[in-house]
């Protein structure tokens, strides 16, 4: 490993991506990428009996299928990195509790993937690990009740709001294969413009991505043509043109490779979704489900991954806080 | 490093732990280890209007503390790892919004800080950091509220019960420096043996230090008598003593070498806290503040720390579920 400017790393043996596993909700099986996700879900209760259960569901059918399909017995994964946005993080532990195998819970909100993605390529670079699993959750139900109004209220949502992906994506990390490999990781700091309004995560984020995404290219001396396509997360469509208009004035213009994994996985006229997806899954399944097969068939052979995450409960918006953001980069590449 | 036995690892170059803080709430200040703690606070708003906002600037303030002792500054620490037990891990993401550090965001609710001084290690023994900042807190009015009843209920506490320790406890960890170190690591799985009693926390994370330890000791080689001090997290009178039962039927007598950091912190005669202390700044503040100082003193020489958390919240308790409990485990030695 080697530190490359201000805080990107440069991964001494570039980590393989050896395996992708995704699952979502009814909403997302209707969406523009729907063929490319592992398995769709009609039923938003996933045959449970509440939606903390139903979540907890997802991530554990997504690893149990992830690690069916790769092929790595349970005993051969080194660590889990994984999180949720529910209170205490219950999906994941939950969830994963019978994986038998070394857990950290981690929490980056809407980051939290990216930043298990990073966290378990530092453990195999750093030889601690030859197999890491990295898996987050999200469910649109439980997301509302916790962050925002419980769904029987039928409260409006205003035109800033996003949608919060139901699902999991989860990824299987490794010293060898043959990619796509994790090259550069850049964490990042939190950053707080002082956004308090809940229902515009887009633009509490936006700096954050903008932030991370501007040291990104200082710390590699790249330009945004380098990648194929730069994804954030979820900052939806408010979010993406306030990092479009802000990254131009530090001189960068991305407006031909830049899209947001929020964008892409609703379609905005058909599917009501305001301003797009959000969620720890939005990142996570377009990046486990669409993004990966893109790489793998060579149609992207370069690109940045960019998570972000509001760092917020209900608790500090009713007690006037601001919604902090950050948000975590890696490049991967064929 | 080296991987040796099953899931622990021993790090290429001991990291050395620079500097630790402390800072305590009243009922700390009224305790045993008092006069170890770098800062005692009377009022457990600490001056702030909400007891979420007084939790956060205790690890603000442990964390200025901190690095105005260490001399090393901001700009100087690679990584943070942070975390606490509120929803969404509120306190450590707006206490330490100001640091301008890549934060990592960690969620292993009494096991946190441990798991911050794990993935801390990692990161230096990989050579992606020469300095990380580890911090963790809790609040006992915040965590009441939070995962059973407000306090203003004034519910009677079942003598199961612990108390959730006031505090922030915060170190940082560096490539060079003069010890204690920190030489092996045994990060833990998740352990689910069905308890769900939410004033009993001792029973439901006991299993998890069990397998923990027993593995610890299995992976290592090591005798109990190798270390001076055994010390888990935040198991109280109750778990202590399922604890010591279970090893010794497991061939392991610890009895005179083990105490529990929920133990040390309280005067069970004195203070009311009945099974004792818990909480993720009971580990962080015990070791930051008294076997920091015991380490660096030479009485201590050779310690093993194994912080434990119980993975739930109060929607799981009401749907019906169990506690997963999570311990992970550090050698310290001078």
């Amino acid at each position: 490993m080697k530190k490359i400017g201000k805080q990107t790393f440069k991964l001494s043996n570039p980590v393989s991506i050896k395996e992708t596993a995704s699952i979502v909700g009814p909403k997302e099986s209707n969406g523009p990428l729907a063929k490319y996700f592992d398995k769709c879900i009609e039923d938003e209760f996933y045959g449970e009996s509440s939606w903390e259960k139903a979540e907890s569901k997802f991530i554990k059918s997504a690893t149990e299928m992830l690690i069916a399909k790769s092929g790595i017995s349970n005993k051969d994964i080194d660590f889990c990195f994984a999180g949720d946005l529910l209170n205490q993080c219950i999906s994941s532990c939950f969830g994963l509790r019978e994986t038998n195998v070394p857990f950290f819970g981690i929490f980056g909100a809407c980051s939290t993937f990216v930043e298990s993605l990073i966290l378990g390529a530092m453990a195999i670079d750093g030889n601690f690990a030859k197999n890491v699993l990295c898996a987050v959750s999200s469910h649109f139900c439980s997301a509302e009740k916790q962050f925002r109004f419980p769904l029987e209220l039928g409260n409006q949502r205003p035109p800033t709001s996003q949608w919060t992906v139901t699902g999991s994506g989860a990824c299987i990390l490794s010293k060898e294969g043959t990619g796509p490999y994790i090259t550069h990781v850049t964490p990042g700091k939190i950053i707080d413009m002082g956004i308090k309004d809940v229902n515009n995560m887009g633009s509490a984020m936006a700096p954050a991505a903008i932030d991370t995404l501007i040291t990104h290219f200082q710390d590699t001396s790249r330009d945004p043509d380098y990648y194929d396509g730069i994804f954030t997360g979820d900052l939806g469509y408010i979010g993406k043109d306030i990092l479009l208009d802000i990254v131009k004035t530090k001189g960068y213009d991305i407006t031909n490779n830049y899209n947001d994994c929020g964008i892409l996985i609703f379609d905005k006229n058909k599917q009501d979704t305001h301003s797009g997806g959000s969620g720890c899954a939005c990142c996570a399944s377009v990046f486990s489900g669409y993004l990966y097969k893109k790489l793998k068939e060579r149609k992207l052979n370069k690109i940045l991954l960019i998570a972000t995450g509001a760092l917020t409960n209900s608790t500090t918006s009713q007690q006037g806080e601001s919604i902090p953001g950050i948000a975590h980069a890696v490049s991967i590449e064929m």
